[in-house]
């Protein structure tokens, strides 16, 4: 029992890859579902320009109201949806729409885009690996771009991938704090689409683990392993799939928010999508292929079980009826027609020659029909 | 038979899944064909703005008529589509298009939007979960939006989910009494749209279960069970699907009768169907996978019951060959070459060392090849 | 074999469901090919308008010519295609385009619209159901719509669906008498396309009895069965899917002979055709899922044959091999190792009461393997 | 071994069947590939107008090219791609573009058309059927018109589809003797697309008869068969598919040397082509669900054997076991308890008597399950 | 195990195959990730035009500098990606937004074009076929054409495809020496993709092969072939399908780069591109086929072993029976009934008599139901 929670999921984990989020039906439009165990909010503030950088930790959302129409870039990172109150007077003071609010909250909610004149809401999820490559945990991040203020809303604090960006604003390095809050916007997006990829990897090695298994030690557990390979490349399809859509839709039409400089960096995470479709898409195929040669497999263990049982009945079931003729009690007395090889002189030696004649005969038919060369090339350990 | 019953729908119920509409080939256009079993009209009206809101029971088509010029928002809700008279009067009260009130009363319609100038037709398939999960009803839900009315026809007067809807009127909840009859159609679609959710979440948990019982516990019924599934989400489609188009083209469009302020909902609206056909592919995607997964558990089972066979047949039969041989009557009396064994002082004990070493040999040749570790992981019980 | 004929089609049937027309190779545009089995044009003229209404049978090409300019609206009803002269010289009363010509009579054409300016010409597909459920029959019908009259050409004259259009008129049901020759052809195409929905209905009962069938009494001809539901499925998407095209770039573009009174009525049209591919698809995913279901059937049915032959064996290979040991004739006066348990005074029933252990200790272990719950539920009768 | 031969194709064919040209990765563009067992080419001219007509066999390719500004039409014919040298005077004569020269000798190219202003050049492929209806040549055809005349260059002179072409204007059939060489062009294409159908129908009846064998008679060579023909089916798509594209961007791109008269007729045979296609389409739909039916029949074929068996097996091991028993040599005179069966007076009868009971207890059990009804309906001769 | 590396590739080379490039998670864009196994830069100038052509080996970046802007053409090609310095260094001279830098040197990268008005970026991938049919390599090439300059950038000095190109500047074969650096460009990539159809000649042959065997010698590693090709067949079509699309953005949509002499050769490469796709996606597509022929032959080599152990078992137990019946030591002393048969005159030959009826009908069922013609077509060696 413990060996098959190492190769599936426990139950909890399995309904967060194919979550979505959904209020009651009918009720208000910007209803807010907090879920019981969600954690409490943590609201930090980092705001630089050029020449300063500083960083704020546990504010409430009234104290960020000052910093958002200052010119310097005020990035306000909340994560934890524990409190509909903090998130309300969060959407009272970012002037959020209620149904922008909802999508923040109500997660998962399916990745978007949507431009309200002066703020751009960008719905993303980001995919964090677990820890000994035992697959990873997604979590919506809300990523809403003003002009002079980024807020970002992530439904956990534990974990991030944001703390290159972090550093790189603290170390100055690149260009990220001569720029504004688009290309900050752009570099947390760029950030999260990147973190796809270390785990792509590890489900490419899973798969070449399943070829080596499937071809050479196929066992009745493999089946069970692809399928949860499939199952997991599903869950992250659903989750990468319409950020292509988003981002396309933002270089397309461009807005407001988004200088031209931005709009190249945004082209090169569009490559990067692609790039993860595109490789998942290839996994998924190769999943599927490999079924086709599981059941092969199987099947051509049957027919080695088969041809084994076949063998050995095929040669013994005639020798036994020989023994068995030889065993019958007529009555060798009363005529010369009851079984007088029972007291011929080379009865017995006749006997074995000619069972031996018969299973000589149908071993060298199965060896001529190639049945005793081992072509299977998995082994048997 | 009774459990048969349990797993799959009756066929009664099975034909509600697949249903569709159809007049008799040639039949004039706009005639309507009422069902036997189709339950007289209900009608409801719920008139309001933002200063009073009232309902009354039981009108007549033509008690409805003084209302529909009038600035308040008029809701005429009618359930039950057992009266060609009184839908024919109400057709002739609410100016409707003859195609139009075919739509509404020749039940079930693709989902579809229409727009007729100074209405807007907007046909809905309305999803109600059954009592203890088993499934769900399907509904027509028809939509015709005027300017100051909004016309709601219903298939079922027992059941619908617009009950919290009526309550946020009745109670002044969010902004629904200030708004106009474009925002209560949205309030009632984003009640139907919202309404898939909760069968979704069935299915979920049924393909879940269904894993468990693939990987775990295989039977002959299982299969059937995915079946059932899949031709269940099926119908889910069916019944969404076109809506996704209506929303979209209705949204892409515009309409007279739709406020841009109302337009914003609907976008909601439509992620959220589009939520609702991701979630319903990936189950479908699922479902498919699983059949691999099961009909491969079902020849694992197979090999284990043959690798039985071919262990307990390869062991005895050389086995009772061997015993075979020392049952024959040859005459030891007449020459020193018959069966000279049986009078050996130690004949005995050495046919049962042979034969044992036989049985050990093989034993340990199929212990070697890994026939005896139980490799399936599924509880036999 | 006369079994069989009631499954399956014969080959004629079958030629007809995948039919197409073409002349030979290189043949001159326009060269009509009549089929030997053709039978004789019956030529049936129906003049109408709000007035009057008038029917003459039987007559020539020519004696048509006078009514096709007057303002009342002449149908031109041909039925038949055995005869290249009187077609010919139909062609010439109409005014027929060589390439138009040749569509009509060299039957079947994929259904299209074509529109030549004074003339629109659109070839469907009529699908007539057989007695007793068993399939339909194919017809093309060409509709060439001018300003005052309407030609239709059917390629039989024992059955069409025209008689409820033929009645309206008669009758004056409806207001087809007071519209003009669109109205007409609109309602024709309408009776057409409303006569594949009781078609799709005996499918839908097939693919139910073919559910329960696979489901609890799977037998060989099942698969055959469902093969042919596939391919009859097949066959009737390949009459509706492309008038679904043609109807949709008639309501797109819009034709001066057209009204817009009548576009409307063609969207109806158009969502029933819409409809019918619906349908149409949603069985042919059916029936493809319960391949799936058919095959690992008969993968169980295999499994419990297996299971039956293995418990047998199992149990009675050991036992003959006990008894075969007591039946080999070593000589026990020799010696008093061989075989002294054949003098033993409690030897037989020992022997009987180690055959017995062995046997209930096989058993009890099947019976914990479960092979003994009849787990399928498919009744053998 | 030469069974196989009339089956499958031989190698040689095989390639045919997917050819595809490529000239040495970085050769010059323009570089001519000539295949060794290409034949030298023949130029035949037929030259002709309203009044007369002309042919003149075996001319260089300067001799053509006094003909080419003359309004007559000038048909330059050349089969066989066997000299550099000619096809190289040809180019320089017809003024072709180095890349069309490659692509009209450079066999076989993708069917495509491409306007060069003052020349529109159609590569197509002409499916020619082999005798005794075993499958098709394919050879590419290119066509280049030019205001007053057309070059048509074929890889091979053996055959072509273009004698009742030929014939037309010989004999001044149709209206072709007046037409420009855009009709002659869309006259030869029209021939090499008409010329599909024939194969197509031989491909029908291999339908029809691989699903009769598939359904009554399926042996170890049927799916062979069948993946034979989706093979040929595949060629068959890949021939016709992309000048479906050529004709469709010609229809909607027009071109100064089509005139408008001619794309009607164009249009012709643009249906023609989506009726081959999507009867191809259909086959290959069939030939895929016959394999589903084939593989089933396999298991069915299984099963049957395996009962056999099990029947035999289980009837008869029971009774060797009991037969076995009363072989067993215990001695009777020391114990009452040790075999009294063998002295009883009614023993030996009893002992029939419990296998005769056994046996039909057994036989009535096959029969209840129905084991015994022959339900397999193919014949087995 | 050694046989084992001959089908399959080393893990290495599988990485290889579906490769592709990342950085750490929120890396600073413009991060060049420096493979440790990258060979160090090798720069190769070739400056040309009509009169002159010239070769400078071992350049350093800055030395390339001063030829960029003279009007002859001026080819850096450098080879090896293992030199950050070296790398920057040449972004600096040929002026590279950090981007680009970043997808040439980070490879592999998916192919592609940009075009940043003075500079066009085209991002190929070329694959070179390995030795002895073993597969091929995957190497990026970058091409940046700029008004005078072409820069190609390789992974590897090793191999490449551009030999012919060179020797044509050098030998002032065809016109490239009279056209500027958009045909250079065009020369390249037109030798990387005719180098494809050498590698998928070799896949034809691979598919031919398991042709033969999968219907004529199927093994238990046939499909462990055919999933190999599979694999490698969606590693080429990943290499040249965005490449397709990326020629396919230039032709449409220009390049101030790209004169519009140089789009009609560019228009040939597209339709080699094409035809590269089309035949991937045929041998795809029979490979697939193939598995099905490959599962229905293990299929019907189980069926022939079952019906061998079929035969053997039906024929002999009921024989061993009969010869257990007389091995029975019923006392014929104590009763005429107990096995009168032994002490019959012709008891012996009587019992032989019956086992021969047997065995003949058997046998004479088995050959009617065609159990012995031997109906597979596969040579067993
Ligand atoms: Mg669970
Ligand atoms: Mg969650
Ligand atoms: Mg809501
Ligand atoms: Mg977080
Ligand atoms: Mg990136
Ligand atoms: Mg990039
Ligand atoms: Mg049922
Ligand atoms: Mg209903
Ligand atoms: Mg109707
Ligand atoms: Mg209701
Ligand atoms: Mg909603
Ligand atoms: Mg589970
Ligand atoms: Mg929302
Ligand atoms: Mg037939
Ligand atoms: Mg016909
Ligand atoms: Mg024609
Ligand atoms: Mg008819
Ligand atoms: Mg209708
Ligand atoms: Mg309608
Ligand atoms: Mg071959
Ligand atoms: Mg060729
Ligand atoms: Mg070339
Ligand atoms: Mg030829
Ligand atoms: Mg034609
Ligand atoms: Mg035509
Ligand atoms: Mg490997
Ligand atoms: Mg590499
Ligand atoms: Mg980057
Ligand atoms: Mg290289
Ligand atoms: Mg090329
Ligand atoms: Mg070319």
């Amino acid at each position: 029992m413990q060996q098959e929670d190492q190769v599936f999921l426990t139950e909890e984990e399995e309904e967060d890859l194919f979550d979505y989020a959904y209020e009651k039906p009918g009720s208000l439009p910007g209803t807010l579902s907090i879920e019981e165990d969600a954690q409490p909010p943590e609201i930090v503030l980092i705001d630089y320009n050029a020449k300063y950088a500083t960083r704020i930790n546990n504010l409430t959302p009234e104290e960020c109201a000052s910093y958002l129409d200052t010119e310097s870039v005020s990035w306000v990172d909340v994560s934890g949806l524990g409190s509909e109150d903090i998130l309300k007077r969060l959407g009272k003071v970012f002037k959020l729409h209620p149904l922008v609010l909802e999508d923040v909250v109500n997660v998962p909610q399916r990745p978007k885009v949507e431009d309200y004149q002066d703020q751009l809401v960008i719905i993303t999820q980001m995919a964090v690996p677990k820890p000994k490559g035992e697959g990873f945990w997604l979590e919506q991040v809300s990523l809403i771009v003003g002009k002079y203020y980024l807020l970002t809303v992530q439904e956990e604090p534990e974990r991030d991938c944001f703390h290159p960006v972090r550093r790189r604003i603290r170390l100055k390095q690149g260009n990220i704090r001569t720029k504004g809050s688009d290309y900050l916007a752009y570099s947390l997006w760029d950030a999260i689409i990147d973190g796809f990829f270390p785990i792509l990897e590890s489900y490419g090695e899973k798969i070449e683990n399943l070829e080596d298994e499937v071809l050479f030690n196929p066992s009745s557990q493999t089946l069970g392993k692809i399928y949860q390979v499939k199952r997991e490349l599903l869950a992250l399809r659903r989750a990468i799939w319409p950020q292509r859509t988003a981002i396309n839709i933002l270089i397309r039409d461009g807005s407001a928010l988004i200088t031209d400089d931005v709009l190249v960096y945004l082209r090169d995470c569009y490559d990067h999508i692609i790039q993860i479709i595109d490789v998942i898409e290839t996994y998924r195929e190769l999943a599927s292929s490999l079924t086709d040669v599981y059941l092969s497999a199987v099947s051509n263990k049957m027919n080695e079980v088969m041809k084994l049982l076949t063998v050995i009945s095929t040669i013994f079931i005639p020798l036994t009826f020989i023994v068995g003729i030889y065993g019958m009690n007529f009555n060798t007395e009363i005529s010369p027609w009851n079984m007088p090889e029972l007291n011929w002189y080379w009865g017995y030696p006749l006997c074995w020659l000619i069972m031996l004649a018969i299973a000589s005969g149908l071993i060298y038919f199965f060896w001529r029909k190639g049945w005793f060369n081992n072509s299977s090339y998995y082994k048997e350990d």
